[in-house]
């Protein structure tokens, strides 16, 4: 079949559906392209919703990045904003869409039919769920009644359910707005994608700025309270009351459209897809969250809704549609959160999905400066970088911290991608000036400690496995600082003395050392070595033990 | 030789010679490891010396990294100050020393020897160069002496010669003191590691922060003025007048002690070294400023003065003398500059450099927003992307912007380092968050519209061709944006009408496509093309026009 009559319709209009459309018109004057929207807007900016609410972005407009007269006149996209595609009829080639402004149920023929419906929030079925003033965000028509509940009934107290990205992002701008806030995580952490020894700082943070955390809390039920706003119980027995509660509990694929029409569905839920992004039914394909992705590291097929790959993923459907041999190489799950001036980054995969899988590892933890500590306002970030103890090869980065931490981890992302390796990070030449970064930048630093770990200079221990410790545990860290605070048992003989004390460590004895960050229980451990003793660097030093401890 | 009895000595102890010195010593407790250090100070941040005498870096203790104490105590390394290496005997493998505290000459033996003496900056032989009140700036005692200038003088005007690296950020350090500046550059432009129409901004900058910028000029003379104070004169006839003079015109290495010792030296007067950090004598080493390395991407040997560069040579000199096979990878150029707000940064290899050597090269310009629009603040970030024609190999990348600009190099600069194609920055996966970035970050843009311009999909010219056109040159912005300012002789069709008003466009002639940035005329190009006209996009629209124009 030519171009000329290749008919491209679409259901779903916002980041994969809108990216896929574009490209297309970009590849074919002469096809027809159409997109269903069940809502009232197309190519929204879905993740700016919780600065809409948060009123950092005010004016509503701005979200609107496109609109169906611009698809008309730059794109020649014919745009059906709430007509929602009810059904395929896979042996006609069509689809049954509804017109909500005209209760018209109509057919249209397809060539080749996209499917981008997204995934929508999860409300779970508890007792009161529907009660007014309970909210999930999606749409904008959901964060103008969001917006709309906070002036009307002058919130003060909201609950926020769910501590991943819509959940912080929320928490923090109805904050933002002078209400206080309490957050209810299910998990025993908060964002998921995180470690759970990385999300000390996110905790402190959020208690810092006056939010109520339960970790390991759940939501048991809803009720009106006499006086008005909700009672929201908890499985631990806790009553919260809220003016306004939010759920950030995740996303379910709307994967329904798909089923009813036979589409295979993954293990998890989404729509089974092969690299062309194409379904089970040659004719059709489907791009964005109501997907499921292969892991670029694992190669699991998982749900990893993200803004970036539904795009990608549109382009590539479109590309294979129209002749050419794209393909989707898969998600990393480079993520980004800010959360009260703290910015939360992560790329590849986390220990706790290595440890599931069984997965052999190395990791290390660090905590330089985001830029040199002799320039003012250097602001330490809390780096995990995890690697293949065979080759290097990089497998996931975690990072937080107030500046520089997007960078890392973006640095990282482009390594991952590459199939670069710890010995790659040692290598690379970032820019430094005092107030951007340092000769040594931490992506370096990060490297750096993961070879000389593999390479046998200096192995490395982690808090996790003190319990298994059988001999000393020394703390080469100046008294004062030791004073100030050590791990119990530790003996300290500060490094500035340790060749001098060297005869007080009892030979033929692991040593298991640590300072502050790292860096000086990694000369230490060195000298140690050296010197034929036993030695072990406790990866991150004392600020790594206080996360591990706390979580 | 067991490293029992090396002696390991080091000429200079500042980002090369004291990573070189701490790297031994990890690899050797028994190895006798001495730095001479004709200078007052070991290990300071000499990158942090403009921002002491700007007074944003007010402690002068901040500077010092370490002390000859913390290199005693933690490193069990012997730092001689204030002791001058005099030459090298090679036959005995010992140098002499001057000892400037006591004004004693003395010897010592070396199985290994290490010249990191750095470079010196070039004070050009003028009259009236030795008139007080005009400084070079590399060392504390500089940054002292500049800095008591200031204060006893009550300067109020300066002139800066020069406006690389140390030339803007001085002019910045001391605008911030409150001081007038005028900055003299005898090339045509600032900032020689980038192309010149990319400094546009940086001049922009410096004329908006009351700088008074002369390019194309350079000093002939400075005099006494009668009633004090420095006049300045160039040779275009004119005369500045001021308090102050720095002298930022550049470094030389400081190769004599090589030199006179019968080392080879390189074309361009820097210590010629292997991948080992050798020199021509097997025992003797060089690192840092003072030797000249390989560049990256051209495999050119070039003086490329940069502390993380530095300190990795010093550390695979260590290696190399502890018995490791370590190789230095050769010198990216990655860096970075602040001035008045605005970053510049790069990496790789500069369109000028590809003309000098003959090489085949594709090019963009971009200029997309820091991150997303729609939320407040996005600053744009002017982007140049250099690339292989063949294969679409990341040659080097500019950037200039308020934001994020050191990031996306950052990006780029791993990417370079990994062998990867503008293909793999169409496929990064960022962080996306609104604050943060894009869904199509600016990294992904870039790779984008040079991998659409090899696939032949987008076809790019560039400004500098412009006189070359033979054909329609076609502006596709809106017509309130064409009539406040347009290429002279566009014609003006909107892309929103484009496709109704094709016919207007004559067939068979050549079309030049541009609108502001890029963007609509890359979707005009495709509508173009796809409807049989022969069509480019002028890379990075009428904002690249702009800055070419004024270049």
């Amino acid at each position: 079949m030519s171009d000329r009559q290749k008919r491209l319709l679409i259901v779903g209009g916002v980041a994969g559906g809108a990216s896929c459309a574009a490209r297309a018109r970009r590849l074919s004057e002469t096809a027809e392209i159409i997109i269903f929207e069940r809502g009232s807007f197309v190519s929204f900016a879905n993740c700016g919703l919780p600065y809409y609410v948060g009123d950092v972005i005010t004016d509503e407009k701005k979200l609107l990045i496109a609109n169906a007269n611009l698809f008309k006149q730059r794109f020649n996209i014919d745009v059906r904003l709430e007509n929602e595609v009810l059904s395929i009829n896979r042996e006609k080639s069509e689809v049954n869409v509804k017109n909500h402004q005209t209760g018209e149920v109509y057919q249209e023929y397809y060539d080749a039919l996209v499917l981008a419906p997204g995934a929508s929030p999860i409300r779970p079925n508890l007792p009161g769920i529907d009660l007014p003033g309970i909210f999930a965000l999606r749409t904008i028509p959901d964060s103008r009644r969001i917006r709309e509940w906070i002036e009307e009934h002058k919130v003060t107290k909201a609950v926020v359910v769910g501590g991943g990205f819509i959940g912080l992002e929320m928490t923090e701008n109805l904050v933002h707005r002078g209400i206080s806030v309490t957050l209810l995580e299910a998990q025993s952490q908060v964002m998921l994608p995180f470690d759970r020894e990385m999300t000390t700082p996110i905790n402190n943070s959020l208690l810092s700025h006056g939010v109520i955390l339960r970790l390991g809390d759940s939501v048991v039920s809803f009720e009106s309270h006499s006086e008005g706003g909700i009672v929201v119980k908890t499985k631990s027995g806790e009553v919260h009351q809220a003016d306004l509660v939010i759920l950030g509990i995740g996303v379910r694929p709307e994967s329904t459209l798909a089923k009813d029409a036979g589409l295979e569905i993954g293990d998890k839920g989404g729509i089974k897809v092969n690299e062309k992004m194409q379904t089970s039914d040659p004719q059709i394909w489907a791009v964005g969250d109501v997907v499921e992705v292969q892991d670029f590291v694992t190669k699991e097929w998982l749900l990893i809704p993200l803004a970036g790959p539904a795009n990608r993923q549109g382009r590539v459907a479109a590309d294979v549609i129209f002749g050419r041999d794209s393909t989707f190489r898969g998600v990393q799950g480079t993520s980004v959160c800010g959360i009260f001036g703290l910015t939360v980054a992560c790329t590849g995969v986390n220990e706790k999905t290595l440890q599931r899988l069984g997965w052999e590892y190395g990791k290390v933890y660090l905590h330089p400066g985001h830029h040199v500590g002799y320039y003012p306002n250097a602001k330490p970030i809390d780096i995990k970088l995890l690697f293949s103890p065979e080759d290097g090869r990089i497998l996931g980065a975690q990072a937080v911290g107030e500046a520089g931490v997007e960078k890392r981890i973006d640095v990282i992302a482009m390594a991952l991608q590459n199939g670069a390796t710890v010995f790659d990070l040692e290598e690379a030449e970032l820019c430094y000036a005092p107030q951007f970064g340092a000769a040594k930048d931490p992506v370096n630093m990060a490297g750096m400690i993961a070879a000389n770990a593999l390479r046998g200079d200096a192995p490395l221990v982690h808090w996790q496995q003190l319990n298994e410790l059988d001999g000393v545990l020394l703390d080469v860290r100046e008294v004062g600082e030791f004073e100030a605070g050590h791990v119990e048992g530790a003996k300290n003989i500060p490094l500035s003395v340790l060749r001098d004390r060297m005869s007080e460590i009892p030979p033929n004895q692991t040593i298991w050392v640590y300072c502050q960050v790292g860096q000086r229980a990694y000369y230490a451990t060195r000298a140690l070595l050296l010197n034929g003793f036993d030695a072990r660097n406790l990866s991150g030093g004392f600020k790594t033990y206080q996360a591990v401890k706390k979580d």
